[in-house]
């Protein structure tokens, strides 16, 4: 099975050895990404199972017992970033496929439908817009708001859908009915290293950490180095700088408190003029605020603004405060959680609940449907890079665990 | 007196109005340089003045009354920044004209021999270089090192040279024998609000500060802001930031002293990846420290390397400082600083002793001769910019303290 799963892993990145210096660049809507959508449907034949695209460019992948039977949804995405790994998304399309063959092999005929999908365009990195396919199923397209974005070569989103073959008029009728589908299900590389410093084989995800993210300005006065004596300044980066540790320990502080974890980082700072002669008189810093528990976004978040205030007082340096995203954080299916967990447990595999800071389609999915997330380890927690890594061992650990919840769920 | 000074302002300008939104770019070994030159020669020849260009491009106008007797220098510079203003380097060669006017109109005879010198190309603005014509005068030029350096045209400095008429073989014969000048008397503008916000006239300026600059560079881990729990990062932002208040807290420690001034700015961040969604990794940040007593430098200095090294064994994260620039500061001369001062309070004239933050041409010229240098009020302390402004009052102030001043040592 390892064997297998190496060979298709290869095959799904469409390449013939996964040791790739200049990793993978698949984007979406792209001929790469098209590529990758034949692969998968050949390997669908190959266990099989029936194919199409849906009308928003999503591949699909049915093993239809039943007309009447509900569908247990599984999947993914295999579309990359720039210069990307070979495992955030193939994962997911991967042990789904896996998990089929491990059923068949033990000749297991379900009493449901089993679907595997391979969302379009689930990166942002060629339009700075993320999970297209899975938004376009679970009617969180906004079409006409996105249409004219363009990527680094100028055409636009609409263009590029439409040179994959997708009808951009048509493309909202993607939307699944709720009946459609029973639940479903997404693994995916952690992208991080908790399992891996933790020597753990599984985390079951609570839910997923959506960002708020500010924009904090301090406006001062710039002048020069050398002749504006300390007590005449109004430096922008010496008023700012300490909100930055200050956003470090009062995440920490609401960790202690153990009534859910957050992740608060300064991780854009700009600084104008930023030369060496000039002082510093105007700030840009970026907040990037995280936690499954919107409550903890929104305290941390009113912390910054009141400290900002305290700035704006006590320095005499404006210092504005701007909510440039505020998206609510996705819950999980607390059954599916249950029973995932439990499962995995008894497999012997060292099993953890966990959130994760990072958006995948079953957020989308989750918005209609109950929906759960398996993580397997990431070496060194690197992703979106060439390096980025998931042992064989852990990918059959995932589809293992996918192949048994469709034993009992299917 | 004011009106010819308001007037021959604006010939050194070559311009009818001072109310220039742009403001003034006349870069040094430029076709505008070499026209506000032909202005300067004009000037004197009014004034019965002899004129010459030495063989780095300075122009030089005369009053030579005994062949063997000393003579004492005054001057600026003509060139200006890109979108400058028309008083930095103006102010001093118009009120060295005008302190020649006020003695000849007295119909005073000097025993000395007087000369104005305008110095080529002082600003850094067109190749980073700065006061390339009284480094030649006082011998200080590094002709082959600069030769090659391109401005944003891809001229080089010995193409520029010789467009302005110098012959790059020649250019350092313009050194001056020390015996050929007795003295050096500056007048610039402040280019800070000093004066202004005190209420003075005349700064006569004990040394100028010359900077240490440090780069500082923290080395992190980048990574994902959602998926890296608080006690797994190595954030390179959070662990140099306090460095930013520290310095500034020293800097104002040092001055209540009282063992001199200091300024030390951290003016430079760079923040790497310096994308919402990524921890910084990597940090540059560029110190700017200056006073006219190195010792002060360099104790700070040695406080940021101790401070610096204190983050590496604390945080565990990688911190380097390296000295980009050491320059010492210059003294200018107390016996010459002594009689201005007196000098200008004789006349009523409200006077401080005071630094310079910033670089003059008469900091070359006070490796070779005794210096003295006159600030007069900058409005607002603007300057390198098109509102840069002084009033005709406070550039008449000057022209009457360096008149006095030539009354009594010429």
């Amino acid at each position: 099975m390892e064997d297998w799963l190496d060979k298709k892993l290869c095959e799904l990145n469409v390449t013939d050895s996964m040791n790739k210096p200049e990793g993978f660049s698949r984007l979406g809507y792209t001929d790469e990404e098209k590529v990758a959508h034949q692969r998968f449907i050949t390997i669908a034949k190959e266990l099989g199972l029936s194919t199409y695209q849906d009308q928003a460019g999503n591949q699909w992948a049915k093993w239809v017992v039943d007309e009447h039977a509900p569908t247990i949804g599984l999947g993914s995405h295999l579309d990359t970033v720039y210069n990307g790994g070979g495992f955030d998304g193939v994962a997911g399309v991967l042990t789904a496929f896996g998990a089929i063959k491990l059923l068949k092999e033990k000749q297991f005929i379900p009493k449901k439908n089993i679907a595997i999908i391979c969302f379009a365009s689930e990166e942002s990195a060629r339009f700075g817009v993320s999970t297209i396919g899975s938004k376009a199923i679970s009617g969180e397209l906004e079409k006409e708001k996105i249409a004219n974005i363009k990527d680094s070569e100028g055409i636009t989103i609409k263009e590029a859908v439409e040179q994959f073959g997708v009808d951009w008029e048509t493309m909202d009728s993607a939307e699944l009915p709720a009946d459609e589908l029973e639940q479903f299900l997404e693994l995916h590389i952690e992208q991080g290293k908790v399992l891996e410093d933790q020597g753990l084989d599984i985390g079951i995800v609570n839910g997923i950490a959506r960002p708020v993210r500010l924009q904090v300005k301090a406006t001062g006065m710039a002048n020069h180095t050398g002749t504006t004596p300390m007590n005449y300044r109004k430096d922008a980066l010496v008023a700012i700088a300490p909100l930055i540790n200050y956003v470090e320990n009062e995440a920490i502080k609401i960790n202690e408190r153990k009534s859910g974890t957050l992740v608060a980082t300064v991780s854009v700072a700009r600084v104008l003029p930023n030369a060496m002669n000039m002082i510093p008189g105007e700030i840009e810093l970026g907040i990037d605020i995280r936690s499954t528990n919107d409550q903890l976004k929104n305290e941390m978040s009113e912390l910054i603004n009141k400290y900002c205030g305290k700035i704006t007082e006590d320095k005499k340096i404006e210092v504005t405060v701007n909510k440039i995203v505020d998206d609510a954080s996705v819950n999980l299916d607390k059954l599916m959680q249950g029973k995932l967990y439990k499962l995995s447990e008894s497999m012997g595999l060292r099993t953890i609940c966990m959130d994760s800071g990072a958006g995948h389609d079953v957020m989308n999915m989750a918005s209609k449907w109950p929906c759960g997330l398996i993580f397997i380890p990431s070496k060194h927690g690197i992703s979106h890079h060439p390096e980025e890594y998931t042992k064989t061992a852990d990918l059959y650990k995932g589809t293992s665990l996918i192949a048994r919840y469709l034993e009992q769920e299917a």
